[in-house]
């Protein structure tokens, strides 16, 4: 069956050149760099290499970044180690719209004792860099917001978001797996402390995640044990993972001009045929603030999972809410956040566009859209009136 | 130049079958095993497996093995869990010759308020179950002890020691990472409460650990943020990786009896070849309750770090310690537990082999090693009487 996979925000397919990279390090290359012969140290070199890469992709020096086991793993260290290294401090400042493993450390730290402000985001999913601003306070351990939403696609100006918590002294983290690899972020001469992204969400390989930490940026590791990773993140490293995410990080680099041209495109004209062929429909979140592979589009009268089981059987891939919260049946708390209208909050799919896509992906999806979401109201014997 | 591995303890190669498990998750079939199409979900099938083979390996049932990014990080996961589940309880018992990732979630735990009893371990590094008994509290919270020493290859009677701790309603984690593999384990009528392995270990990829958790143990998860694992550890899995170690494991179970045969008589030919050739040496460690894969030989009159060097020169791969506490100048804290004299102690080196170590590797390395003490005592002016 043909496969259209429009679900690049929940994983991405590995770039063959990402694993050409890792071939070594899956068969002769197998020393740990931990070890002091020079069978095992030379396969540090390959650990530097793409300690480079990933620095490059994020604008930063390749000191400041350390690779963990996931995205996921990343932003739970980055938030617990800011809390454990300043405990004097007992307030968080977040969004109501952050990717579950933000919003679930949070809830850890709230239960520990510490305070949660989750600053409100706007209709359109972006958030207001005054009334963020205006939760800072003296005693705020962290303030974490992502770079680009995972259901919407829609970037807050998390550079102006670091600056505001700079000026009080704060450290700013921020959650840029959804951004990293599709827009342009150099953070050099930014105040962000820390980054996080996650490598099977550009062309790398599952298993590995990365946070940048800048110079004299105070946190404590989360998982402990042994030297690697200057300290910040014990544990034997994944060589081949992490030298298939380096490559995968010089490629997105290279290709991020495609992500904002062609990408775009073909994100708008699947937007434009679902939104002119479905009555009722309409985006959610800021139609330019958005990552370039993203449409977040919302039908009344269907059930969004209904759509994306009839879109599966037809080989289309799409998703509802983030994988990491399926199973669930909360409608997406990024759209509760968002006060999309309860008419639309179920029946809300994302469509999240890769590299590969072809305008005929594209075509073929906004076909079997229609056709699903029109099935799924015949039957239900609703139907929005035409505009 | 030739290469002589006898370093795997610290790491192994993967094993082609392996790789070659791992392959179509590397390509084809890179959906996220969360999605809710059925590209994504398809995917999950190769998660179940590698659980299955897993569970085989440990004698213990698919259903109680989670998978994580490390051994270290199931360490960390399984120690801070128990402590952070019933946090009145204050005192953890533990040996003074586990690895550093429990040696510092310990000391991390006792900064926080816990007491921390470590149990001397014998001359010939084993653990006495009568004094372990001892040792227990009814405010102990977890206690924990390794399967077999990474240094040693000692076997710790730990089915007797979770026993002990079962008869107290004392959780017991056990660090089997140097054990599972290499002798027969097999949990599942013991009263072992938790146990670590880690797959680069057994001939699995590096970045993949994994976690049994007996049904009904009360272990809160570490990383948060996602229903993955059943809770137990958030962030999408390594899939290729988690492929990669069931099929390690099923490899591992199935050869478990060259361990014992094979590489066991090759551990001895080397053993004696050394002992017999380097006058002054001595064996550290149990000769028979030890894996049959490990030997620790020391050498007074030279340091262990400059054999080292030498034999790396000569292609032949050993360590000292363990790769994790690599960089630091302090002795083995295995061998100073064990109260190895101080004239053998700066002077000791671990030999481990493999499934594939040769009769000619080992000639090979026996004859370096002593040609490297040698050169070294000439340099230094010194030569022990010989017996």
């Amino acid at each position: 069956m043909r496969v259209v996979y429009l679900d690049n925000n929940a994983t991405t397919r590995l770039r063959p050149e990402a694993l050409e990279a890792m071939r070594p390090y899956l068969g002769e290359l197998y020393g740990n760099p931990s070890s002091l012969h020079a069978f095992g140290s030379q396969v540090g070199r390959g650990l530097d290499t793409a300690r480079e890469q990933v620095a490059a992709l994020l604008g930063v020096r390749s000191q400041e970044v350390i690779f963990t086991g996931s995205g996921t793993e990343a932003n739970n260290t980055a938030l617990r180690g800011y809390a454990e290294a300043a405990p004097e401090k007992r307030h968080i400042v977040t969004s109501p719209v952050e990717h579950p493993c933000i919003q679930e450390v949070c809830a850890y730290l709230k239960a520990r004792g510490c305070e949660v402000t989750e600053v409100p985001v706007a209709r359109d999913g972006t958030m207001d860099v005054a009334a963020w601003k205006a939760a800072l306070r003296p005693d705020t351990v962290v303030a974490t917001a992502m770079a680009a939403n995972n259901e919407t696609g829609v970037i807050f100006q998390y550079v102006e978001l670091a600056a505001a918590c700079a000026e009080r002294g704060i450290p700013f983290h921020c959650d840029g797996v959804q951004a990293a690899g599709k827009i342009p972020v150099s953070l050099k001469d930014t105040a962000v402390s820390s980054m996080t992204i996650a490598a099977h969400k550009f062309g790398g390989p599952k298993g590995v995640g990365a946070l940048f930490v800048k110079r004299g940026a105070r946190m404590k590791p989360l998982i402990l044990g042994g030297h690697q990773e200057k300290g910040r993140r014990a544990g034997t490293e994944n060589v081949a993972g992490i030298v298939g995410t380096g490559a995968a990080a010089e490629l997105a680099l290279r290709d991020m001009p495609v992500e904002a041209t062609k990408v775009k495109a073909l994100r708008d004209r699947l937007e434009s045929l679902v939104l002119d062929r479905i009555p009722g429909s309409l985006r959610n979140g800021h139609r330019d603030l958005r990552v370039p592979n993203t449409a977040n589009l919302g039908f009344p009268f269907v059930e969004g999972e209904a759509v994306l089981l009839i879109l599966s059987q037809f080989g289309v891939c799409v998703s509802i809410g983030s994988a990491c919260s399926s199973g669930s049946t909360e409608p997406s708390h990024v759209l509760r956040a968002m006060k999309v209208p309860e008419s639309h909050i179920f029946g809300s799919i994302r469509f999240s566009l890769g590299l590969d896509t072809t305008q005929e992906d594209v075509d073929y999806a906004a076909a079997k859209v229609a056709e699903a979401v029109e099935r799924l109201r015949k039957v239900a014997g609703k139907e929005p009136a035409r505009k």
